[in-house]
């Protein structure tokens, strides 16, 4: 490896768009991941020129880029675990069309998704994927990712929303992927591989999106269960009834819990709660809906069930999940929430297992464990709440971790659900992808000889997420 | 390139399970489009064992395999073009699983597609995507070609409905890609690719494929229109409003003659036809989307407008649009109809001028040539009405072509929307991916780097679709 030419990132950015002081660098060094790790410099490219010309500079002298949007990122994905260069996407953060009667809209990487959606509002249309930090993150993090939020369920994901877009490749070449028609049968349609491939293979500088309007009614219901099993046969229900939830989110006692106690929003502390929502422009339609999943929850013996069209009451029945993120952040002083095996997805019918699993993981490894997520789309959502400065308990973590991952691929299900791979589910994905290893990297090799675009991720990342990197806390010895 | 070794074959399928005859080999020389080449042998496997050893064989030997489903492609996907081995998937024709809890059916790939939906029906559910010609086409061959029908305007072409699948790799390798749940977001998520891949990357032995409730209600409409713009903007005016058509067909006067001529419908002979459906589990919502988009015909001069929910009715509405295909093969005893530019995708807006873009082509090029297609999804349909027997139609037909998809290009339309690219629209492909042309050659490089599965398509293939291969037509010297 060369040593990284100031004056050639200089030259490309301009001064003010270089960072190098050792504080800016710790700040670019971790995400929302537990992990943490020096890049060289934090560059902020302005354009596509730029991207290219650092990309041809850098694949020359074989010095990593890491792609970064919002720092979000919840298990290491822009962690330059090998040092080198972090490209911060945020300024590229035009909206660069929004075509209504094609119905499709073109951005830069860097538009935040929430400020997409403020766009889109006035006429009447939303961008779906939205996952729950859509205040920071970006299209470009979300589509590297393949995110998705409480709506995939309906929805889908990224993935689904991407038609095309125009990505910088390691070696600074630029390419058109994809296409502006809402079906495309024209060859290997690469940018759906672009997606989830968590900045190893391009860096998207432009991206065509879907949008789809935004419903006239939405309709929200809640529904306790005193037995977590309950609500998880009423979420396999629900789905194999061919309803169509525009959400379905399961809470379990240790989330309601959490809130009540940080929050006082005084839930009544059962098992698990149930929110269902249903959308659409005919209110018949959503009744229909909502009244199918209310049966279906009365039938798996669900209680308290209460539905509201009313913004307001709405808010209030899905307080306790939006609350949920900082409640848990909050629950105990001597404890961090921490995003470790956070996301799984199972199969509709192994939900309520997943749950228990996880519960029954946590007490045997004397760790604190929630289990919550978008039950609609088959993803489980958990934190581990632990003291991060007793070294004992990271090894609990791991532990528990191991065991959650092991469930999770018996049962059919995959190790991320919409948070990515990154460093901390390294483990799990090259078991899980044990027979297809070969096959990525085989892909990556091809697009990235020199091996310098995010490196050391996915299938390239150390098995032990605890030592892969530092750690970005502080850990007694 | 070394010679087939024909015990090695029989030592794999047994005798019963390979055709040399050259009448088998003929037959299978020729799929849906105008090509034809001849395999050395055919070969139909029983179960994913035999395609590995068929491969690791191949792979060795440097013989192309070329994997064929139903053999209903338009473009020459199955055309061996380089001679080899013809892989017939029909035989590996077993629904594994209809999981019902979690959502999602195992199938091999020579299910065909109507079967699949046959077994599905007893459980209130279907499988989307399904292209005109389900009656042969099988899951194998939609997946080769992302295929899509009617109803992709709602629910999608077959890349949205495939959860996963497993792939036997060129060098005998099998890979398991994908995941049993809804989102993942764990890494590459290779099974994208190879969808729309046209048997150059993999061979699908296996697919997990989703499928939604048949809705209670289905109504369909019809509109007039006297100039063809009218109907292109009453498409667009669809899309824009937000409206969620379940079919949006659009049928010119070529077509709605040529179905008069031969099928004696007594259609009325307008510039252009609409054809719209809606469908869903409440009369209110299905009610709300037909008006909506019969007001927006009515606004654009739309006339003689009926909807009907009446199964027979509905039928009866879209009987010009079903017969369209066979309306066409019987309208002139002298004249064929070619699958060529077939299947172009546009962006909404521009609809109604690639309908008048094809009819001032053909009369330039003295040739018959009609647009239709699932406008919804921004697919316009063609077929060419020519004596195949003439030289210089088939110079007329090159000519004509190559205007059209000059065209599309110029209105940021892609090649294919849903029949793939093949032998015959390759040289239009490889100018509308000119600038990833290499990264889609080093992909199949990594793949595939003895270049043996169905060598000599997409990007390979010659640029003149003419002589890339015989024709299926006599042709007079």
């Amino acid at each position: 490896m060369k040593t990284m030419d100031e004056s050639k990132l200089r030259e490309i950015f301009g001064e003010e768009n270089i960072k190098t002081d050792p504080s800016d660098l710790y700040a670019f060094g971790s995400d929302a991941s537990v992990h943490h790790a020096m890049p060289w410099a934090v560059v902020r490219p302005d354009n596509t020129r730029q991207v290219q010309q650092l990309m041809a500079y850098a694949n020359e002298a074989l010095i990593p880029v890491i792609p970064r949007g919002g720092g979000s990122g919840m298990c290491g994905q822009t962690v330059p675990i090998r040092g080198g260069i972090v490209l911060d996407m945020k300024h590229m953060n035009r909206i660069l069309e929004i075509n209504l009667p094609d119905v499709y809209c073109r951005v830069e990487p860097g538009v935040v998704d929430d400020d997409l959606n403020l766009a889109l509002k006035p006429h009447g249309m939303f961008y779906p994927p939205t996952p729950a930090s859509s205040r920071i993150a970006t299209i470009g993090g979300e589509i590297a990712n393949n995110a998705s939020g409480v709506r995939s369920v309906k929805y889908g994901a990224t993935r689904d929303a991407v038609l095309g877009m125009k990505v910088v490749l390691p070696n600074g070449d630029l390419v058109t992927l994809g296409a502006h028609t809402r079906v495309e049968a024209s060859g290997y349609q690469l940018h759906k591989l672009m997606v989830g491939s968590e900045g190893t293979l391009g860096i998207v500088v432009e991206a065509t999106l879907n949008f789809v309007p935004i419903p006239e009614y939405r309709c929200m219901g809640i529904a306790n269960f005193d037995h977590l099993a309950h609500a998880g046969a009423a979420v396999g229900s629900i789905m194999a009834s061919g309803a169509i939830p525009s959400m379905l989110e399961l809470v379990d006692s240790v989330a309601i819990k959490a809130v009540n106690k940080t929050m006082n929003l005084g839930l009544k502390e059962v098992a698990a709660s149930l929110i269902f929502e249903a959308d659409g422009m005919v209110r018949e339609a959503v009744d229909y809906e909502i009244n199918k999943m209310k049966e279906i929850c009365k039938k798996h013996q669900g209680s308290d069930i209460t539905t509201s069209y009313d913004p307001k009451e709405r808010a209030r029945i899905f307080m306790g999940r939006k609350k949920l993120f900082p409640a848990l952040s909050k629950y105990d002083d001597s404890l961090s929430s921490t995003s470790l095996a956070d996301d799984m997805a199972v199969p509709y019918s192994r939900m309520a297992d997943m749950a228990g699993k996880i519960h029954e993981v946590a007490k045997k490894n004397n760790i604190i464990m929630t289990a919550y997520g978008h039950c609609g789309s088959g993803c489980m959502h958990t934190k581990i709440l632990m003291d991060t400065k007793q070294p004992e308990q990271w090894a609990s973590a791991r532990k528990a971790i191991t065991e959650i991952y092991e469930f999770v691929r018996s049962v059919n299900g995959t190790t991320s659900a919409e948070h990515g791979i990154g460093l901390s589910k390294a483990a799990s994905f090259k078991v899980e992808k044990a027979d297809s290893l070969r096959l990525l990297q085989t892909i990556k090799q091809a697009l990235d000889p020199n091996n310098i675009l995010n490196p050391g991720k996915l299938m390239q990342a150390p098995d032990d997420w605890v030592t892969a990197t530092g750690l970005r806390y502080a850990v007694n010895n």
